[in-house]
């Protein structure tokens, strides 16, 4: 068996991050990165760092201006002037007319506003006050003046700055070249993502990822050719890489698997600081510096890789730069969901946040390192801390957030069962709404609703058949709520059936046929697998006869990528998720897809946009067109 | 006299906007901007807003996956595995080894960790445990499902979402093209940065500040000539700006002024909806559109120009992109000075802001719609709504934060007596200590002791000569406070004396001198004045013999670009000031500029910094090149 390097000892974050920073400092490599200059017009420097004070070279104003539309005049010859005994003054000779911003130059010294001037004549006016010198005059470099500083070093440059310097007479600034990012991408089974994959290929979206992050920091990213995994053609590009950039990013092949050189390369080229971090996601990093350059190594997982980069890269293009890292929005929130965490790292948990009865509610999204789709998704970052084995349902947490606090209290939060029309409705009511959002977490009808008794959530969306009635949902809310206190929002007729391959070539037609195929499952507590187990039991086939029963996946589509690819042969879910992957179909029945709602958030604006939504003809149409709906009861609300 | 349109009616400021945004939208103004889409590759979204929502083309993973490093095994195989009967595996036969992430493939179904297995020679293994069907495994889709939304329309691009647009198979992305916004600078006047200033000119800094604004809001920003003042001259310019751009700003000549054509040219190319606001600065605001474009007419004050950008420009741009305006850090402070606003207008008042004694401490900057230098040194306004007067010194306001929080909690406050050597403070420290910042308010040393005695500032700047003694500070703190309250930190020699022309053509020599040419004086309350005043009175010369003792300016750079300019002859001010004027300069004295604060604040973070700076070998090398500073007690300090 290939050896195996099993015992990567793990380092705190803080820890792992300080020891790193202070390495690259001791060693010069963050000074020598900032010591360097570039000079760019002043057109160019939006966001740009000065590397050294800058001093006006002119002044504002360049001259003493009018700082009103009137008049300047000579102060001493208007010092008798009164109601009583108003003075004529004479055009060119007493006064001249300015406007704002103009010159007022000697014998002129002050500036009487045109509202307090009456006109005589063309060539007369006449004032009934005297003005003290300087009225209404800006000096010349009231504003800037000239020698004076206006920007210090380090400082980053805004669109107000650059109008000062503009104004200061200054056409170029020294600042700070952008850093230069190198991203190695490594691994044999890696592609480009403009690559047809084979299999067990893996296509590299963290490139991308880390390119935007870098120029989302003011940095230039150069994405390198996949690298396969062989030492010495790791050590090549990390050689060519740390000549050609100030940084450079090593991604995947930093766990201590089978294929792992990165760290013995980085160790052989320079040293090796931290290998192995406590956080999760995010584990294998590797902190280094290899040709004068800090080097770091990136896990593979997304989420992983996001999180690296956030954690240690970010920090050091911020050291160099002299920046620090300054928006934190913590917030408190009530935890919706048991988070379980280990005592072995800090956790970096990704959540849904929400309003729901003037209270911020965090529902955990999935934890998996590859969860790309979570960081899309997640509206803030629950910390665990590696001292703590995890939260409670309800108890408070400290959560950072990701969308700002007022488009989380726009949000319409949404627990339960999942349909595709949720992403739907979704991206209508970001579009319709401005502003709003529908945040929708899926965990199945049941939860849903035991979130709506928590009070975690707003809506629930569910579609429960009770197995003696054959009525969906209000059965459901009877048992667990009190008369009154919910009410249910009518959704969507739907059908469900089971998905097979095109052609439907194993012949599956009823229940007794999924006894001799592979299946899959939705996770327990699913409506659809309630549904699935009252069909069996009406049919007599018992769940220990189908092989995948046990086999379980949380949606629709993701029960249609199964079957479509071939793993499994049967999975029962929503015609729209089999039309969406080209399925075949056998009808079960129709069902009732409905949203369970407290009576009191009926009044809430993301909840009357809601009801507005399902009933418009926008989204009816849209539901034509996923095929599988019917909507006549849509936006109705049923008193129980 | 030139016809002036001097009544401008003015609108509120929600109002204006909101007619506004109406007529734009009636007209189908934006409906058409926002209805246009570009199709570009993924790597080039970041930032970028879809037109409509993505679904992905593949799935993530592509297959099932390995979730951890180990073997993959037939899970049926281990169903009686136990630490009593260990099973054991053929390589091949019974498992193959997998990295994370590798394809999981028929017959094997499940993986055990490598930490879980037993090596016993090169192709056999043994386990003590059963595993179920599909552990550690990824199953094909399990993130991102092909067929599933990925991005919903009208979402901004960031560099997670990217990760998942390449992993879900996405190469290209349709986008809502940036907007075109063509800026137009008119006025006579006004001349480019790089152009040499004649007589009166003004420089046009504001394009080069509305250009960046635009390209912070993902907008392309063309820079046209400047138009000089002239009907048909500006008619041309829209005419072309608004063919070329999606939104067309002009700038300055929107006042009600003797040269203003902008309203006139746009009632007759379309509809002028607004003309002049209720809002200080930034009052002559024109909102129109003309050939089916949005056209501003934007103030010629820098600050102005900002603010008025800020209110009506950014809106339309968010409302084509159907974003929110989201992030707004409104915070609670404590107003430092008192400031009296009309009811006429809401007012945008620039504020430093800083952390004193654990509340949040206001000061108000400049008010001056030319005060460009307010923008660059706010840490946040404080809106005065038009229905109010003003706010008391003392009074708690609410602020809306420029800078974070956390900058302002690392913030020296000092308020007090100005100096060139506080900007080199503040680089300094911004330099030396990443994170922290020395914000100074110039109000002269009087009201900078008054400011520390109501607890409105952490340090107080202050040279205050005791005309009685010829001490400086000691005894004005003894007055102010109580025994142990206050201590005084040494800070430098100063010399002080006249600023003349060089070669000083005027022949100055004493205190007599200064009747017989023009002089500029210091404002009442500087420690500069009081010095003047105790000149005159040892020389027996009286304020009222020198012409100009009544023109105040507010700092030392202020009365040097004054007498360089030639607009007085004479004024006093700090060595340093004449030398960066090139001046030449008849010395007066030495004074003690010093620094008061309370005992407590002595171990603040901030302070502490601010103590190591001053007896730092660069700031004493600094001050050796300003010239005219003594620094031998520099930091030391002194119990009253």
């Amino acid at each position: 068996m290939k050896r195996r390097n099993l015992y990567l000892k793990t380092m705190a974050v803080e820890e792992a991050l300080s020891k790193y920073m202070e390495t690259l400092t001791t060693e010069g490599i963050i000074e020598k990165l900032r010591s360097r200059r570039e000079t760019i017009s002043t057109y160019d420097t939006l966001g740009r760092v000065t590397s050294e004070a800058v001093y006006a070279k002119c002044c504002s104003p360049l001259f003493n201006a009018a700082a009103m539309d009137g008049i300047a005049v000579k102060s001493a010859d208007t010092r008798n002037a009164s109601e009583r005994k108003p003075l004529t003054l004479e055009l060119n000779r007493d006064y001249i007319i300015v406007d704002t911003g103009d010159p007022v130059k000697s014998p002129f010294d002050a500036v009487i506003m045109a509202e307090d001037v009456m006109e005589v004549d063309d060539n007369h006016v006449m004032i009934t006050e005297s003005v003290p010198g300087w009225q209404h005059v800006r000096p010349i470099g009231e504003d800037i003046a000239a020698g004076e500083m206006i920007l210090p070093s380090f400082h980053k440059i805004r669109p107000v700055d650059m109008g000062v310097l503009l104004a200061g007479g200054i056409l170029e600034v020294a600042v700070v070249p952008k850093l230069s990012v190198g991203i190695i991408p490594t691994g044999t089974e890696i592609i480009k993502p403009y690559e047809e994959p084979k299999e067990g290929d893996i296509i590299d979206s963290n490139s991308g990822m880390f390119s935007a992050m870098a120029v989302e920091n003011s940095c230039k990213p150069h994405i390198y050719d996949i690298v396969p995994d062989d030492s010495e053609a790791i050590k090549r590009a990390v050689l060519k890489a740390s000549r050609e950039n100030d940084i450079v990013l090593i991604n995947a092949g930093s766990s201590a698997g089978t294929e792992d050189y990165t760290e013995p390369v980085l160790e052989n080229l320079g040293s090796v600081i931290v290998h192995g971090v406590a956080m999760k996601p995010g584990k294998p990093v590797i902190l280094a510096h290899a040709c004068g350059k800090p080097v770091i190594g990136l896990p593979g997982y997304p989420v992983s890789a996001y999180l690296a980069f956030e954690t240690f890269v970010l920090p050091v293009i911020k050291a160099i730069n002299k920046e620090t890292d300054v928006r934190t929005d913590i917030k408190k929130a009530i935890l919706a969901k048991r988070v379980v965490s280990s005592l072995k790292h800090r956790e970096y948990v990704r959540v849904k946040l929400g309003m729901v009865g003037g209270r911020m509610v965090a529902s955990p999204l999935a934890r998996g390192a590859g969860a790309a789709m979570s960081l899309v998704r997640a509206d803030g970052f629950c910390i665990v801390p590696q001292a703590s084995e995890g939260f409670e349902a309800g108890s408070e947490v400290e959560v950072k957030l990701i969308k700002s606090l007022e488009e989380i209290e726009s949000t319409l939060v949404s627990i339960g069962s999942h349909d595709l029309i949720l992403d739907e409705i979704g991206d209508m009511m970001a579009s319709e709404y401005p502003g709003m959002a529908f945040s929708s977490t899926h965990v199945g009808s049941m939860a849903g609703l035991m979130a709506l008794q928590r009070g975690e959530t707003v809506i629930a969306p569910t579609h429960l058949l009770d197995m003696d009635t054959g009525e969906y949902n209000v059965s459901y809310l009877r048992n667990l709520f009190d008369i009154g206190e919910v009410v249910l929002i009518k959704g969507v007729e739907r059908v469900q059936g089971i998905m097979v391959k095109k052609g439907n070539p194993l012949a599956i037609k009823t229940a007794e046929d999924l006894k001799r195929v592979r299946y899959v499952n939705r996770q327990r507590g699913a409506g659809t697998r309630v549904l699935l187990d009252y069909i069996l039991k009406q049919k007599g086939v018992s769940p220990e006869e189908i092989d995948g029963y046990d086999k379980e996946v949380a949606t629709h589509m993701a029960v249609a990528a199964s079957v479509a690819s071939g793993e499994v042969d049967a999975g029962m879910g929503v015609k729209s998720a089999a039309n969406a992957m080209n399925l075949d179909f056998i009808e079960a029945g129709v069902e009732e897809y409905d949203f369970a709602i407290r009576k009191e958030s009926l009044e809430l604006p993301q909840v009357k946009a809601f009801l507005q939504l399902l009933e418009s003809e926008e989204f009816h149409r849209k539901l034509d067109e996923m095929g599988g709906y019917g909507y006549s009861q849509a936006g109705k609300i049923v008193e129980l």
